[in-house]
């Protein structure tokens, strides 16, 4: 069985407040984020709520980076999805880490679309001849 | 301790193999999923790869879903991130599976961002007073 998303679970804790807070810096971040990982950004969303969190997305060749943040908790909760063996995921995690200031930050990996590679095979030469 | 996101991940296999080629038709669905889970919209982005797949994400008020596809497998990833207790998962869920045809379709749901009530109600009157 191989998988073919690694999913990478970042909840940042006791971050910056102000950081938090404002949507343009926060989608620069996370294209840096996305960049020093080695992905390659193709598309992005970000939106800004009122009073206050941010949401965005950024699409990259491999997949998607997304972020939320609850100013009112100093929290924001990214994930990563990405496909391939090249994605230097903790790079981009410290990167974040310090871009939020985050005193208390927590990673988790996991994998999921699993697939038998024989299986995989034989689909992909059914469906490409 | 409470949790401030529901995380669902759906692994779509054995899906109809042409509807996910088409990123404009996959857009459409991945927005009535939203809407059919309770969702507001506020914000896409998708994407087409050469010479196929498609990415992309919905944000939502409530945070955001995502999609990759690999055509080459019939296989489909989706991701529900949201906030809040009104969403309607199951309901996204039934109708991405017939849009897809997948004839095995997976579900999980997760929590993530733990904080204790007081934890959370300390911080949120240090922050906004």
């Amino acid at each position: 069985m191989h998988s073919l998303l690694d999913l990478v679970l970042i909840d940042l804790y006791d971050c910056d407040h102000g950081r938090l807070l404002d949507a343009e810096l926060i989608r620069g971040g996370m294209i840096q984020a996305a960049e020093l990982m080695g992905a390659e950004v193709v598309g992005e969303s970000f939106y800004t709520f009122e009073p206050w969190g941010v949401s965005g997305t950024v699409t990259i060749a491999e997949s998607h980076l997304a972020l939320h943040t609850w100013p009112e908790y100093n929290f924001a909760a990214i994930t990563f999805e990405t496909c391939g063996t090249r994605m230097n995921h903790r790079k981009a995690f410290d990167f974040l880490v310090d871009f939020f200031c985050a005193k208390n930050p927590q990673i988790t990996f996991h994998k999921r679309g699993f697939m038998s590679t024989a299986d995989a095979d034989l689909k992909y030469k059914q469906d490409v001849g």
